[in-house]
């Protein structure tokens, strides 16, 4: 079992083999066979309209291209290496089975527009699937914020609690991430939506080709406007993958709040076998591997980015064979999405809040000492930071008596101010504290349970 | 002159050493002082509106921070180290100047969302300015297509000339691009044109301060929706250093081609003094420094993107002060953005094309095979394929003679073909094949004009 | 105060002002002032030994850069934009100060090998200083791990307690990540430890220099052989770029678990004030901020290293004014690196285990299981497999019962399995349990103090 | 052909399938089989050894794995998904043919230490391929440099022709970046040659095994000295990640030189059809495609890299299910880079210099300007930077004749500097140039054939 045969070995056969190996994209980028099929029914039938082909040659094509079709889906289709990709694995096929109308296909289109337009169709279905799957996290997320609106929890900085906030809240701040991760897949979609079909190999074609003909059967907003930006340019590519990056880079931070939250000691929420792996033997184990999976994971889609704009970094116009390096980038960030979105959407909706934990939490270390400091600027229009000198002597007390804030008689607070009144006791409750943050987009139940229904109606 | 006088002998204070030089930021956040203050002002404006503060302390605050900007545009600002940040900079400076009024200036506000803005408001002003660089850049290139939207030129794949095209179509293609730079960057400003002032710590505020008020003074499109994402988030700056990195490699692209077209092998174009340097004993040596540049600093930005994607993975909320990391890289991108822009635009006005080069260079290499081809498919009905095949045996007769195509007699040309007919010679010139790719989008110098004159408008 | 004076506005000065600010590179080149003035005093000593140059043209060429070298450390050395870049800053200075001598110093020398050079010893210089930082925190974990050899904690897979094992061996599974960090930077130094003087300016000389000479008097292993080589490659740079971004994240991982465990959940670990801040109203409140800062820096460390392999794709040889982007990342990963290197160090001896804690949560959740499973095995002869079947069980009745695995009684335990025997008891502690782990690399104290003395050892 | 059948439609099952989706690792970590394999026989002899298991089950376990491989290797094995990873599925199926022995090869280890161990066996394995592959382009360089000592090509800085250079030291320039690209992967198997096995689950064992012997039987220099770091660090993969971006960094300098040598303009080499793609019509069209690719899939690779560590930057130690994401990252990488090294071993055996082009290309543009000068200082005492203008002036002259430098007579050289002689003329041609260039590493053919000998019996 020596390295040999895995490495090296195989391209004994010398150069043919080596050129073979390398060059041959059938083995990924028959991924796209809906999106090429797509696109030559459209230039088919463009084609004949503009008297290029004849209605039989269209109707020829147009059947051999479904019936390839139909092979394809249910797993017949003979792919063959020898030719190379999946333009030419589908058009041999077609011109085999239908003959001479299978060779006027390819008239007034090159390779070069066609791969462009394909990985464009593509990554456009990839957007509109995902948009969806963000979307349904979103859903997962309101309905946890609307079932959870006013179940107190430690807000935190620095993993440090700071001040209470709602579960509800929480769970909408990620709403906000992912409705702008949702806008920037949208926004690449809008402007990636035009053809490059009849770029042909880079200057356009003398033939009467029809671009805005095709540009709509195929739901382009219009023809692009330039033949050798439409085959030379793969922003639209490295724009999805970091719409991607950034997407699964705000998964990986509630990932890892999962994570946390799940480990014994803060015990804020619960997830069921269905999201967890367990231990035979220690049953209080519950290993957050989705939740770690779709943190980890972020490293391949940014990864993924990183090697698109490496290939694209310094290479001249037009099309040069690295651009060929777009395709698997694109199809493993994807289908990575795809994965995580399905697994954060799932452990959002499986994901049980321990609300008297989070309760007893959101009450430890004076966290309404804010609230008390603001009561002072407030009530006795004391100066921001001396409010805050006065609190924190306060705090200071408490800390030494054993108690927590509202544990001070008046006497005891009035030693430190003597104008603090009765009315102060209002402000160091937790539940007061969440209700006094009442103004736009702060942490009061009232606003979680309205941004939340807004939230509902607009995703439905 | 030891290395040790360099590294680590600083710290031999201690630990107060070491943290004061990772924890301060005022020796990069300076930079963000015109946004301090005005957020600052517009917070000001706002306690006084709704009563918080009195119209005196709203005056002395205004006047204060006024006179702080004066000696900081100046250049006589005492920067202070030990305060930190550029926040409690200003604010302790103004604290000394105005005295009370200056402590409750932090009212209803916190450091936290606070520095969130300042970077909002800095990301929106750098984008500004970028933007209208771009445009800058765009309007170069419309200049030199105009100039030269009948220059024939090789048209490239693989850097192996291949059909020709007009020079001015070329640099219609990289106006395509930077169109869609200019895009990403202002769908990134409308998205991040949301104020996180307010949230406060990370739960919003009891005061009754009016959101809405200090961001429409402050150009948003109103407050964000969620205290905590406004705190936590820095997606915003990931996309500004996205739509950057993006552009960089497109600007990447053209400089590479400059180098390429400048070395003395193609001589496709002539930079001046003043974007090379040069030998003082090689004169014909013109080394496109400025290019090398803008290709090498892709490398920068790309970095910057990935470094703040970095600090992000698997953060849980919501402020970490892994945060802090989020300026550099922004101010990095920004700075170098403006110079490679500059740059470019400067490049593209300086580079002459040397046409007559350029037209001997487009006309070399059977480079009208494909118009060959196309008119046997036009005339003679023959399948693409087909006409592929006999375009090679005629091109290959054209070789073995040592003649262009054209050179061929229509003998020769019916030996392979006998249903060629004398027209044919009328798609074998350069300038009858770029004329011929009329449809929309092709290279067509009629197409050139018409789309240059489109985006001077667009661009006025 | 509007964009138009940060952005652009400096640029209308036209086209020199443009090339001025990217080109010039005395801003930051300026760090090597030390290896470039290193470099000149051995090639001039070279060129007079050989009789290229008077013994009294080295004796002036000595004296005026000893005397430059004064200046610049004194701070008085007045850096002139318009020279560019160091190496004409401290040549012009020289010519200026000594004449004629000056202007025979860069005989049979290039500014492309000079660069090449003063970057090498710059990294290498940098490299020593590293080096010795990360045997520094190696000495803190090792000491730490002496103190706490026998503190029992927690082992966490997938951050839930698995099995119990001792602060000290986490501590030293540092030392052994460090200690790989560290034969990288070693590896990196071995490396590049080869002279690229000599080279001039890509092609060698035709004076007869030494070049062996200029090697040793610089302390490297002997000249690069290969000239072209010399003056284009820099992986030296980025392999040392490598180095510092593996052992950047090798410190966030440590700097998560600093974060994690003085959460108040954890409470595992205390910071001291040193290396936190706090709140002045929560005193509880002790934000990790170095921990933070540590782990956020990850991202510009791996950013340099991906900007630096970006200016070096693609790039043909020789020299390229790309190249010049090599610095700025170097000096900044280092500079990032001696932070977070300090920072660590100070973290760890800093850092106060709570080993009441630890020792409770070390018990808890049925944290010997696995000792259970493994005497089944041992004693009984049962397949692992079947072992895991039946402390499952057992488990399962301890939980019902509302003990820990010690607490059922015998008769309880061989009601599911009768062979067990009273000797079980005594592999169900923490204590046991580690001590038994005592196979070479495992979690048993005695291994531990074994291991922390010999590291103690190597690194005297 | 609705997207909805690609996207998310195959999660309809639920929770269960979403989790089986992003769990499952069956579908890439098979290509670990054999590694997997040797593993569990050193595993089970080392037991049988210290009397853990008999040597019947030893045997039977042996026999049992030989025939799974051997169906692995015929393709027979029935992998399955619900068995999750590579481990799981060849347990299972070992058990269910030898029974009771299958069971007991787990004793004494943990999947976490068996998948520490097959990582790393199988980067040692692909370093051993790789490091084959790097030397076999190595000597395809010296075989090309051996035969190309003496032809004189122009060196390049900036792209621009600079000085007379060989194409045999230009390609000696390839091995030498390559022996550092060898190096650094010899560097990362040594540092990752340690045993993990026996670190079990994370704490080691309680059972009596010797590391010390599966590490010898494996062919490691020992066991790891920590079980934690033994489960936890995947610095190794990174490494690896690391050595082959830098290598591929280094290839596609060398493919863009490949690119733009072939380019018609430039026609300094010829590559045959095996590494490039023509047009069926443009015969004088040869798409390097081969070089593109190489160039290209530099991407890919600097995206593992940046994968890898984007994985490991803040996890908590020890195992987290994030690491499941090292393999993939592994397996691309080392994949691409032996594609990419055959690819460019067989372009540079294929690769045909056009000695008289490059020869008429080295003459050109005052190429031996340097030697002139080099000639003044070395035969007049010239100060070099006074040589400089001398050589300025008489290059202008020579350019305003329109002759090269020996054009311009011996009077007119004296016109600008009347100590010039005869013997002048003996420096000024191409040959002169490359010869005089002989210190060490320098460019003269003598050298090239000197070093290239030396690497042929280095690499021998």
């Amino acid at each position: 079992m020596s390295s040999n045969s895995q490495w090296g070995g195989r391209f004994a056969a010398g150069p043919s083999a080596i050129m073979q190996a390398i060059n041959a994209s059938i083995g990924f980028d028959r991924k796209m066979w809906r999106q090429d099929i797509r696109g030559s029914l459209a230039h088919a039938a463009m084609l004949a309209h503009v008297g290029i082909i004849t209605t039989e040659d269209e109707r020829a094509i147009r059947e051999g291209l479904e019936a390839i079709a139909a092979r394809i889906e249910a797993g017949e289709f003979p792919w063959d290496e020898a030719l190379e990709d999946i333009h030419m694995n589908i058009e041999a096929r077609l011109t085999e089975a239908i003959g001479e109308a299978g060779k006027r296909l390819h008239t007034g289109r090159s390779r070069n527009d066609q791969v462009a337009l394909d990985v464009r169709l593509w990554v456009r279905d990839a957007i509109d699937g995902l948009a969806g799957q963000v979307e349904d996290v979103m859903r997962a997320l309101v309905e946890q914020a609307e079932a959870q609106a006013a179940t107190v929890m430690p807000g935190f900085t620095h993993l440090q609690p700071a001040q209470p906030t709602t579960f509800g809240h929480h769970m909408l701040a990620y709403v906000e991430m992912l409705s702008r991760d949702r806008g920037r897949l949208l926004d690449c979609r809008k402007r990636l939506n035009e053809s490059p079909l009849g770029a042909a190999a880079l200057c356009g074609t003398g033939f009467p080709i029809d671009r805005r003909m095709t540009a709509e059967a195929l739901g382009f907003d219009g023809p692009m406007r330039n033949s050798l930006d439409a085959v030379a340019s793969r922003d639209f590519a490295a724009e999805f993958l970091f719409a991607c990056a950034m997407c699964a880079t705000h998964l990986s931070r509630f990932a890892e709040e999962v994570v946390i939250w799940t480990s014994p000691y803060f015990g804020f929420v619960k997830l069921s076998d269905a999201f967890t792996t367990g231990s035979s033997i220690m049953p209080q184990k519950r290993n957050p591997d989705a939740a770690e999976l779709v943190r980890g994971k972020t490293g391949r889609v940014m990864g993924a980015l990183i090697g698109m704009l490496t290939v694209l970094k310094g290479l001249p116009m037009t099309y040069g064979k690295d651009m060929q390096e777009d395709k698997e980038g694109i199809f493993d960030a994807a289908e990575t999405m795809t994965l995580c979105l399905a697994a954060t959407a799932g452990m959002v909706r499986d994901m049980k809040p321990d609300g008297a934990r989070l309760r007893e939490a959101a009450g430890a270390g004076f966290s309404t000492a804010t609230d008390l400091a603001d009561w002072l600027v407030r009530e006795l229009r004391m100066p921001f930071r001396d409010a805050h000198h006065v609190t924190g002597r306060l705090v200071a007390r408490a800390e030494a008596k054993g108690s927590d804030l509202a544990g001070l008689t008046l006497a005891e607070m009035q030693a430190v101010e003597p104008r603090i009144t009765e009315a102060i006791y209002g402000v160091l409750t937790v539940e007061a504290s969440v209700a006094s943050r009442a103004c736009f987009g702060g942490t009061a139940p009232e606003n979680v349970r309205h941004m939340a229904a807004e939230w509902r109606e607009r995703l439905a």
